[in-house]
């Protein structure tokens, strides 16, 4: 195993990054939709069309799922990750569609040494998900641990 | 277009559910986190028993999918469900591993009308995923807006 290039040590409070161009393919809304939650604005253009989204538009579970794949691809595979207790928040803002492509901005809103155990630390972020014409479609703060840069995590 | 069964009207503060019987899959849990979440241990036996999972286990985001899955058969697909503006908080507690099967307790926490469309109101649930164990693996709060009976929506 590689050593990891980000460390608790590496997120510091206010720093922001941009980052990420994933296209949102009709196809892998749908199959994410039938498998996960089928509601028919998530399946169908004409369903979608009559619905609050106005169109066809991804479950807000798969847009987190993208924001997931984004930041994966982004940092938290070559990081000393170790998991995520859970999500603060989530706000489903604007409809994600078929033909967007999506893009992170994130703030580090807080990092904080674990008290009860010195090899780790908690890192808040602020992540946004936006479209191509710069919309923020949801906007989700969550903490991520981290391990400490030389403390044999 | 059927009517549907549920409306804003039939969630009241208090009330209590418990459903579902869902099998966790193993290749199923792998197939997500290939496509969208490609930590170690949501992909491998001997990554996840070194990490904090303690074993395979599936993305946190995954659970929250299959809860999804699980609501949707249970009420929402036969509601009039109009979306969800986002969560309020996930906990993730304990790992949702392969084998398991997994159920729902919810309970409803407040119901409120809109004040700026009365044919809708706001139902906010805390929901829990459990495993066969009867512990709870994701506890997750949120609202659903729900089209109010008999007021055209």
């Amino acid at each position: 195993m590689t050593t990891p290039k980000y460390y608790f040590e590496d997120f510091k409070p206010g720093s922001i990054a941009r980052y990420g161009a994933m296209p949102v393919e009709r196809a892998e809304v749908i199959a994410f939709a039938a498998q996960y939650d089928p509601q028919p604005m998530h399946l169908d253009e004409a369903a979608g069309a009559q619905s609050l989204l106005g169109g066809l538009a991804a479950s807000g579970w798969q847009s987190c799922a993208f924001l997931m794949r984004l930041i994966a691809a982004e940092f938290i595979l070559d990081s000393a990750g170790m998991g995520a207790p859970g999500v603060d928040s989530v706000r489903w803002l604007l409809p994600v569609r078929p033909g967007d492509v999506l893009s992170v901005r994130h703030e580090v809103l807080e990092a904080r040494a674990s008290q009860s155990k010195p090899d780790r630390g908690f890192v808040k972020f602020k992540f946004e998900l936006l479209n191509q014409r710069g919309d923020v479609v949801l906007e989700q703060i969550n903490s991520i641990i981290f391990a400490r840069r030389g403390r044999g995590a």
